[in-house]
């Protein structure tokens, strides 16, 4: 893997999905996998597929098809879940609660390890074996804990003003629940998780009425 | 609009980021936005931008930009959002009810009406003001209800199983939430909404350390 090559982001968006199926067919003691198999399951082309992995070295073989312990090694590694990458969440609501939970399927590295909201009602709670810390202590932990992503599941208004704090306190990137467009320095990344687009975008393939 | 054009799936997606964007605009009372003003706060190229837009129509205005009210009113019907479309939730835990509560967001007509779980200490509660019913009464309320979209928020092990009831009951499209991929007929669209692949892309943005 050559990580001075530049990948375009819908390549990296796609890298997680084909792990995800990976993972699933390891589980279940699949040795190797082919484009075509890949393409069938996750409704893309084997083309694209192959030539999405042929970005980062040779890892099929014609006839034969990928290693899916290898591949899933080789994923890991372009997308750096072969190091730990801690992550604060801000926003013990539902939806931080039911993000908590995905804690357990991360084998990958990544794990909330900090969670916290303002509310004097949640301070001092539990999520799974979390804490929820108040506001106040963001700064001081993100930097103990060397925590690298913040996630946000606060209400759209409260948005912006968490994005400037985890940007204050030194995170390196941000996926963003929240409704809202948040603004943060270029040398940050943001994703924004919003299900309405998934929502949305499916309306457009229903049928006439 | 010619509704009989294949557009892709790629810029279907991006229809509802113009759109939620649009709408924070409107309700600043803004009127016109330029393709660089959009590219710059959305982080995409202008020219893509003008791109996408104009597969539906002229609807932008050299030197002066898209007419914000027009430019919303269009995507609605692109995405087939100017029509009533009912949603119905499986899965009435933590991610369901902060899905219900994106309910208040949605001026666009799409709507949860309904929400199902099988869990004893879950059938008769309420979210927000929707009762949860029990799975048994998943195939008669979709029709009553005229229910197009089913979204899953179970665990994954219970994905498929919801799925298979959701496509009997005769919902045309789903959004899975469930970390698991699920397989329906050809004719129903899926959208899987994994939070993990905005998370995992995101580290693929982290520096070396």
């Amino acid at each position: 893997m050559k990580s001075s090559v530049k990948i375009s982001d819908a390549v990296v968006r796609r890298l997680p999905v084909y792990l995800r199926f990976l993972n699933e067919l390891n589980m279940r003691n699949v040795q190797t996998v082919s484009s075509q198999d890949l393409g069938l399951k996750l409704d893309l082309n084997p083309a694209q597929i192959r030539k999405d992995l042929a970005y980062f070295g040779e890892f099929g073989k014609k006839g034969i098809g990928y290693d899916v312990k290898y591949l899933i090694e080789k994923i890991r590694q372009i997308l750096k879940l072969d190091q730990q990458i801690n992550v604060a969440l801000v926003g013990a609501g539902n939806l931080g609660h039911a993000l908590c939970n995905y804690n357990a399927y991360f084998k990958d590295n990544m794990k909330i390890t900090a969670v916290f909201d303002n509310h004097p009602s949640k301070v001092g709670t539990m999520i799974n074996n979390l804490s929820v810390h108040p506001m106040s202590e963001l700064a001081r932990i993100v930097q103990e804990e060397q925590i690298r992503i913040g996630i946000i599941t606060v209400p759209a208004p409260e948005a912006q003003h968490v994005a400037n704090q985890f940007v204050e306190a030194g995170v390196e990137a941000i996926l963003n629940f929240a409704p809202t467009i948040i603004k943060v320095p270029n040398e940050l990344r943001v994703h924004h998780a919003d299900f309405t687009i998934e929502l949305f975008s499916l309306a457009y393939y229903l049928e006439e009425k």
